[in-house]
């Protein structure tokens, strides 16, 4: 059986460039056959930024109600929030500190970064390397899918796991990355990567007006209605593109080229395309948002199955350590 | 009822020195009234510098089995191993780092000190005042005994509770240091402070032929035996008085000053007085190093007790977070 584990930030409500760039593709490769998917709320980690607990409360609701809206199978895999395993998730990291020589941390870019406001820089924000290989081989993580920018700490993951092996002796699964080469780009409203901070987002979770009014918002050029038009260049056709049938895709494309379909009549069928492609987990979400207990439910379950497989992982831990 | 806690190094069999001028005093001060008292064996911060699991085991069992033997009453108070509660320990450990400015660790004395061998120092050493902090005020202790070169560490615990407490409420307790102005310099067997790392140490639990061998090992000038002696500037003398009784110091004192006395008269007095006031402390050393259940016992007693404090901080703690 093979592990992919998937840290997921606590950041809130996903937006339609997070489902299609990173969540559907998750779930995909959790139902893969012969792996388990360990997919965990990184609360923990939004500490080193978030300081509001309200606000980290909110935030990892409504990403967990996403990510069961949009399919992924809790039940067949493991999904959890990384606070309500705190106390093994950071044992193992102050294990981990021990074998993870200073200057590693140092000279990570993440850290690198922050150099010239170190002030604002905390003691967990320049050790959340450590926490995350922490996060990974608490659960014998085979693969870890990263995206290029990650792939500094997975590395960095894989040394400290090596250096307490060498010390210890054979234990920890060094874990490998998974790189997707496949990435996509989802274009916001403004034509630049869909982004919270940009502020360009659509959230397929809106009720129908207000996603109608955030689809229209879509920036276009203006041709007018009567002349073709290039699809290739314009925002709302890429997003069409993303979600669409290749039929669907087609007649599209050829609309824009004939002539006389307007990006109104674009925007309307993708908001329309979206109202009844995200149908089913508009309605998850709604539900896992409103009723507080199924979702506790849900979460309750995976943090106990998770559990198992972290305190067997600490045992082990302990006994080479001579703390059992 | 005031709480007072103190971390033991696992640094292995405590010589006469730590006896004296560590134990004996905390233990005195564990039979104040209204007062409980929190004595830890820091195995986790141990890690930072002991790699060999055996010897950290073997150190803890030996410095375990010596505070028991001294006299501590693990019944009354809180003795415990911290790697026993290492969950609760390094969750507190997590929660305090986000709230811990990188620069107040960089600017630590213990770290600048070895600033000049970085890739010898690891994360868990550059850390570990966090650490500290989350030992201290997982149990509200109200005073933390301290030498001098630990004032700035015990500084940093109370900034480090008083950040956490301004973000999420008053709920952590800012402990004051408990400073000792009595410290007692004890010499070793060459004259300089007794200590394991200039090997003039003098180990009370010693078999008797061992011990009085070590004793006769003390330097003292060559003034024959029949000459009067000063007894101010003799290692033995010094010895002596730390530990006997006033009407035979004062004896002592007139057998150096009056002649015909001589210093292999003083260091066999010494030895006796050793061999005997520790007797019923060699007993139980050697009692609970060779019972391993019972000192075992008592241990896993004590981690129960503080356990109990420890989980009761962390979901008060969780719950300000929004963990619970």
């Amino acid at each position: 059986m093979t592990r992919i584990l998937t840290g997921i930030q606590a950041s809130g409500r996903p937006h339609l460039g997070n489902i299609l760039g990173a969540i559907l593709p998750a779930i995909k490769l959790s139902q893969k056959p012969d792996t388990e998917s360990f997919l965990f709320i990184a609360d923990l980690h939004s500490m080193t930024t978030v300081k509001n607990a309200q606000t980290l409360a909110d935030n990892t609701r409504a990403v967990a109600s996403a990510w069961l809206a949009c399919g992924f199978d809790a039940d067949t895999n493991f999904f959890y929030r990384q606070s309500r395993l705190a106390g093994y998730h950071t044992e193992l990291l102050w294990y981990l500190s021990c074998q993870t020589p200073y200057p590693m941390l140092a000279n990570a870019h993440s850290f690198k970064d922050k150099s010239d406001r170190l002030s604002d820089v905390n003691a967990g924000l320049f050790t959340y390397p450590v926490l995350q290989a922490a996060d990974i081989v608490l659960y014998k993580a085979n693969f870890v899918p990263v995206g290029k920018d990650q792939k500094q700490h997975l590395e960095m993951s894989k040394d400290i796991a090596a250096a307490f092996n060498r010390t210890f002796g054979d234990i920890l699964v060094l874990p490998e990355p998974l790189i997707d080469e496949s990435v996509m780009v989802i274009p916001g409203t403004d034509g630049s990567k869909m982004s919270k901070s940009y502020n360009n987002y659509i959230d397929i979770f809106l009720p129908e007006k207000q996603l109608l009014k955030s689809i229209k918002s879509i920036i276009s050029d203006s041709t007018p209605l009567e002349e073709p038009k290039n699809p290739d260049n314009d925002i709302t056709f890429k997003l069409f593109s993303l979600i669409a049938e290749q039929a669907d895709i087609d007649t599209m494309r050829d609309n824009y080229l004939r002539g006389g379909y307007g990006y109104g009549h674009a925007k309307q069928a993708l908001f329309e395309l979206i109202w009844k492609r995200f149908e089913k987990e508009r309605e998850l979400f709604n539900y896992y948002m409103e009723d507080k207990d199924a979702l506790e439910k849900k979460l309750k379950a995976g943090e106990e199955k998770a559990g198992e497989i972290a305190r067997q992982t600490i045992t082990e831990v302990r006994s080479v350590l001579g703390f059992n």
